[in-house]
């Protein structure tokens, strides 16, 4: 069995490492937290774990980098200098904008890094949320770039079967943050400006579903979206601009009661809605 | 026990009937389609039904009006030659601006119009999709004006509680339309123009329950609704521009790459969503 390393325990991390354990796989955790390492030992969520990367990294076949987009370039950067040879890399980042490239670029010509997504990120941070069962029916994307080998591809395809994911696809960078930038980021763009639109703690014994539908993922953890939401930038915007045009739309047939109009949005919505009834 | 008339035996008076046969009333139907009528009789939602309103209206004590918002100012002038004096019309609307007063203002001086919302209404539509669980757990608010008695809020107040309902409030109008045109009026609005911001039929494979979540009521009944928006046009508008000014301002700061900026509003939406988890 080839032996796994993940870089950062964290809620995603600590995950990735409680499936790959239960399946048989070598785990070594790579932590800057002694305090975070020895709960994953003592669950055995780890096989072994260090504050020092130069002590395992040697080992590992495999590196999955759990860390915040921003980080993974300076990481790399810094200990990929103890990479075994053929080393293959892989990075979760929730875009790949800004974050793939770069690290390829300054990475040694004897290890990859291919770029994989498993849309099962969760708002809670650290290890004590990890939980092995949210790969269970989540959407795997591999990411290549035209550096990567069919070989990288291949194990990134691989580890999606091992983790348990329903389906997994590929998209190129462009691809895949669009989609990211419409069903994700703009959703939570969305949600995060309703709860801010205007105090209303008074309407919570009102509330029913729809209201909290649409605003559960304004519960958001603050650093991490922050930080994708500037790598994808461009993208956003443009989302962003795009539904503020659609509201803008519907505002002008309600203001002039057209509503001919406002029933033919209603039914345009209706009938989109329908293909994401599964 | 009452006898109690149910005008318009659509998904939501037919699940008033049900509940209320249940309970052991004597409800009385009246529809303007035979079909719906044979129907509710059939399946013993009725005691008696007719598609001529002076045949029975003279028999009820209470009448629950269920139709459109618009259709209930004509069918009020054109039937209550018919009620028995002393009889309670309570109307369901979604809003009550520009409904609820335009009525009590021509009603008959020996009868009287409270006005109710069980916040439990459902997108589809007719008696087939009627049922008597949509009450349970659900909000019921009565509007009082100043015409009402008493007696006519206390009776109100009681209609909920054989119901079944979950909590039972009183607002006035201005209250209740600026509830509901936060809580469901803008929510709806903000679904509506997510589906329709642009195709997005080829990303139904990678959507996860966020876009789900924001976008399960953009299927709406496009009749009830326009006539919705339209009566609470002026509430409506203000919500929308509230909302439009907050997705901007996070627009402007993701712009600006202001990264203190959209920290501090995931860190208000996260502190305000924390109230609605129950």
């Amino acid at each position: 069995m080839k032996t796994i390393g993940i870089v950062g325990l964290g809620v995603m991390g600590a995950s990735f490492a409680k499936r790959l354990s239960q399946k048989g796989y070598a785990v070594y955790g790579f932590e800057v937290s002694q305090k975070v390492l020895d709960l994953a030992l003592a669950k055995q969520i780890i096989t072994k774990g260090t504050t020092e990367p130069r002590e395992l990294l040697w080992e590992c076949d495999e590196i999955i980098l759990a860390l915040y987009p921003t980080q993974i370039l300076p990481w790399v950067k810094e200990n990929q200098k103890y990479f075994r040879p053929q080393t293959l890399l892989m990075d979760i980042s929730g875009v790949k904008s800004n974050i793939i490239l770069p690290v390829q670029e300054i990475l040694r010509n004897d290890v990859e890094l291919i770029s994989i997504h498993p849309m099962c990120g969760r708002e809670s941070r650290g290890i004590e949320f990890s939980d092995e069962t949210i790969f269970d029916g989540a959407n795997y994307i591999v990411v290549p770039t035209s550096r990567n080998s069919k070989e990288a591809i291949q194990t990134a395809r691989e580890l999606g079967s091992v983790l348990g994911v329903k389906r997994i696809n590929e998209l190129s960078i462009e691809e895949h943050d669009r989609m990211i930038g419409f069903l994700s980021q703009l959703t939570h763009v969305i949600a995060v400006s309703l709860m801010n639109t205007h105090e209303n703690s008074h309407l919570v014994e009102y509330t029913g579903d729809s209201f909290r539908d649409l605003t559960r993922i304004a519960s958001i953890n603050e650093d991490l979206w922050s930080e994708l939401f500037v790598l994808n930038k461009d993208i956003l915007l443009e989302e962003i601009d795009q539904f503020m045009e659609a509201v803008s739309h519907f505002k002008t047939a309600l203001k002039q009661e057209d509503t001919e109009e406002m029933k033919r949005l209603f039914i345009q919505s209706t009938q989109r809605r329908e293909r994401f009834n599964q």
